[in-house]
């Protein structure tokens, strides 16, 4: 039933054969990875505004332009450098394997930690944007808000899980949809006020204006922008997710995401600026454009609702490259390995679980309040994105391969702007959150170093010398096996366990031995024993404070065989299998907790021998 | 550093030997049992006027001074009657067990579940009431109402998992202080006004008449006062709680309980007519009362304390006996089994953390407000007070004992009296509340009759005749064991379980099975196993769907022996124990899950082998 559910929503098991098949191309590739990208460009604009519009007025236009501009010529270099980047790493060149690579540990961890931190930022910011989307068209659903927010973070998932193929499609569409309804509103905008005359009506009071033009507020509208510039990183990171080529084909898509973003962005910012859109709580820029250029018609909610819906798809960027990240960690073994296996349809299931869980769980804890969430946002972007340049530059300046130093300007280029925005970012929203970021960081990676020293230490105790193996088999012979075999009572469960105790014992060194936690029922059994003629004796040791393991291992402890390091101890145990799981609540979990207790002795093997109920 | 904080704070684990010890005499056993029936009383005073003072002012004392009257008589019936049943069931007859016993399965079954409702609501209901005394005298907690209220219930519950000798002492005293306390103020109060000619001064104004005294009004305002009486159950249930004589104790306990009900019942309502309380969202009787004998000094303030006390008390009665009726329930198979374990402190300790458990809930679900829970309260009790009277009825004329007719008589007087009341609470709450009882019942008697019958079918399945195992002992020969070992790399685990193979199969009928999820890493394996020289053949099946545990189901039914129903397969699984538990989770879990798919067939075996790692 169970399966059945999960194999209808999620779709069939896929061999590992069919990987390649799973890859995206180009056309589906761009959406899924610039969707991040795309929807930061839908508010960035307004970003800009709302620092600029409520100190300087009017004058916020020109300085706009300015700012944009920077926001561009940043992208340009990172585009650029990112393109060498790709070609440098065939197989992925996230900031994590850069800054691994080149700088060293520690600067590879920053990048993960940095990144991990702000996916799952995306992932709870974008699904709150969209239930506020909703909320604030239809407030009656404000109390279900949190579930809403719960309830896009699950459809996510479970797109995510059914796979790339699958997920680049249903999630693509509305991406593209998107994309062409905003630059048929930039042309069509431009179009009317140039060419059609169309003089704009201020749908807003222009506020007064109530302080200079300092260059900390043009900062920090540079940082109130650089939201724009997250997807770039994604794309160099997924490069084993595109179809062969799939270096070609991701720099293709890094030029492709580039010139979506310089075009909507641009065309915002102008669109802005001609119909004089000022920023304010109950309608956004983009609507109050939307509102003059299409007028309050069908195709104004077209717009609104295909907005809400590129929030939403925000995180389908971090549902791509968060778990590859993990993956990537888990391979070197800084988080659990199990991030490192491919689920059913082929993803790495485990780290889309484990982001839809930790970006649930910021939700819940947060109210669904994302304002408090922000400021922790985009610092650790541009944290790895320096990281990720700094490592190319000293890969080129190293290896002087040819042509190196003009790679090396690009990324060094890259390294110094970006660096320059992460301290922008860090000044403008240090006190605001972003020193969160500053303590996580440190603790991320200190637990992975752990998981890797753990790992370690594990491999060097299991590691098996050659030479021990031919000592072990010959010495084998030596041992001797006891076998216990604890029963409750007479039943065919022990009986069948008492028969394959025989079965194993080669001397028949075996015995039964019951707990007794009860005198009278002990006598019972004893009489019991003596007629059933199993031919093992029947141990019985009182349980003074009723416990069901401590008697067997004091029983274990006072025998001889004890003190020898070499013997071994088998512990039979009858355990009856129900039919429905629910039913293990009406039996005592005897086993369960003797296996828990016994399994630290190295002497002792534990067998199971199940005695399955029909009904 | 668990273990030593558990013991610090339930105290050391007790032999079963000291159970005589723990037990509790006459003067300890009167407050445990008795402090649900005193808490009640406390407030039925309260709750009949609050019934009758809004609508016949003034008229309300008299009315109160015969409704009073009936329910005295009422509590004197159910003394003899009970006292009757004590004697007939010296092992504790609870009206679980009479009614069971005497009139059937399902009125036994009817019995316990209600008296289970009832004890589930008077935990969480007299935790809210503690919690709402001390919210009422410190507003500003009111947001943590429900961490108090849980805290209650927590103290508790530690309380009496510490076992009866400590809680009995440790529960007693505050309600002792209470009796005494509630008796001083009855002495003086009636002493200031008819000896000391104190002329009471009406604190709160009465009301207009608004009403006629009608039946249904005094119905109501009596039904609204027997909450008095659900504290006698309890004793008569509690038998073997006390030492011995124990019949004896519990008679003596039963009459003095009814003596300090009709004491404090009778006096506070006397007080009450005296100094003319009116009932009032502000100020209770009890204190408007205390108020006006002490003056408002130190003793009114310590007897607002011990009342608000004696309400968190009352939870006591209910810890004592509801463990006890799910131990019965448990021997009788209705209930899970481990309901009849002692635990460390030779208490009933599961039932203790289901109570707990259970009334938390509620509290939570609830948000902590009482009032929806109080209309569920009450009909439960009487229920089961009626099904007890006509079970001991019935016995009597059946048996037919000496001077059986004068014990029918009271039996039957009790049973007809208590299914008056019955009605009446049920008519009087069932809008407001009562209707969820009725549903409630059938769905618990319905859960415990299907967990009876799964305990049949199992102990049918289980059974084994004497012959069968003669039979089984010498057909055991022909078979053979066939012992598989899944390796995911050569290690010490798996060298340590390939030796552990060699040791219990007699034939040497071992294979080591590989499941290849990666077709390199398997070619490696392959290559080393030859160069290893274990002497056991190397099986690796692909894994197309990188399942860890399909591909060896695969193998198993692809063998000859599959087939054959009387070959036992062994499963030797090698599995690293790490040092502490959260290591697990950097661990692949896979002998877990393959215990979990293999163990539903009949004819595998399945053993662990631990290799402990050391750091």
């Amino acid at each position: 039933m169970f399966n059945k559910i999960k194999k209808f929503v999620l779709g069939k098991s896929l061999r590992s054969k069919q990987l390649g098949e799973q890859k995206f191309n180009v056309f589906w590739g761009l959406p899924i990875l610039a969707s991040d990208a795309i929807s930061s460009v839908a508010y960035a604009g307004e970003e800009i505004l709302y620092v600029l519009v409520p100190i300087v007025a009017l004058a916020a236009y020109a300085q706009m332009f300015y700012v944009s501009l920077a926001i561009v010529a940043l992208l340009c270099i990172l585009v650029f450098s990112y393109r060498q980047t790709i070609d440098a790493y065939p197989c992925g060149g996230g900031s994590y394997i850069v800054a691994h690579d080149n700088l060293g540990v520690i600067p590879g961890l920053t990048a993960a930690a940095t990144l991990s931190i702000d996916y799952v930022l995306t992932v709870a910011v974008s699904a709150c944007a969209g239930t506020a989307a909703i909320t604030s068209a239809l407030p009656s659903l404000l109390p279900h808000k949190i579930l809403m927010t719960l309830f896009f973070i699950f459809i996510l998932t479970i797109g995510n899980l059914r796979g790339l193929k699958d997920s680049s499609k249903m999630f693509g569409v509305p991406t593209y949809t998107f994309i062409i309804s905003i630059l048929i509103m930039i042309v069509y905008g431009v179009f009317k006020v140039k060419v059609l005359g169309f003089v704009p009506v201020d749908l807003v009071q222009m506020p007064e204006v109530t302080g200079d033009l300092t260059i900390f507020l043009i900062l920090r509208a540079f940082a109130a922008g650089c939201t724009a510039l997250t997807g770039v990183e994604a794309v160099s990171n997924g490069i084993p997710n595109f179809r062969e080529p799939s270096q070609k084909n991701a720099k293709f898509v890094l030029v492709l995401l580039a010139l979506v973003v310089l075009a909507i962005f641009s065309g915002t910012s102008y669109l802005a600026t001609l119909y004089h859109a000022v920023p304010n709580p109950d309608q956004t820029v983009i609507a109050q454009i939307a509102m003059q250029v299409f007028g309050n018609g069908v195709f104004y909610y077209f717009m609104q609702f295909t907005t809400a819906l590129i929030l939403i798809m925000a995180a389908n960027t971090a549902f791509n490259d968060f778990p590859l990240l993990l993956s990537l960690l888990a391979k070197d073994s800084y988080v659990p390995r199990q991030f490192a296996q491919r689920g059913g349809r082929l993803n790495y299931s485990n780290g889309i679980d484990f982001l839809a869980l930790a970006a649930g769980i910021l939700v819940v804890v947060f109210n669904g309040e994302t304002h408090l969430l922000l400021p922790l946002y985009a610092v650790g972007v541009f944290a790895s994105f320096t990281l990720s340049q700094s490592g190319m530059w000293l890969r080129w300046v190293k290896n002087k391969t040819p042509g190196w130093r003009y790679k090396a300007f690009i990324n060094g280029l890259g390294a110094m702007v970006t660096f320059i925005t992460m301290i922008i970012l860090g000044v403008t929203k240090f006190m605001t959150g972003a020193w969160i970021v500053c303590i996580l960081v440190p603790i991320f990676i200190y637990g992975m170093l752990q998981i890797k020293s753990h790992y370690n230490v594990v491999a060097e105790q299991l590691r098996l010398p050659l030479p021990e193996v031919a000592n072990a088999m010959s010495w084998r012979e030596r041992e001797i096996n006891h076998v216990i075999v604890p029963v409750a009572s007479i039943n065919r469960a022990s009986l069948k366990a008492l028969l394959y105790a025989k079965e194993i014992s080669k001397n028949q060194n075996i015995i039964a031995f019951h707990v007794a936690m009860n005198e009278q029922f002990a006598k019972e059994l004893r009489a019991m024993w003596e007629d059933f003629q199993f031919g093992i004796p029947l141990v019985i040791y009182a349980s003074p404070y009723r416990d069901s393991v401590k008697p067997l291992l004091a029983f274990i402890a006072s025998q001889e065989y004890a003190a020898k390091k070499d013997d071994i101890i088998t512990i039979v145990l009858p355990e009856v299998i129900v039919n429905k799981k629910w039913m293990n609540i009406l039996h005592n979990q005897t086993s369960y907790f003797m296996r828990g207790e016994l399994i630290h002795d190295p002497r002792i093997a534990i067998i199971t021998v199940p005695f399955q109920l029909k009904k």
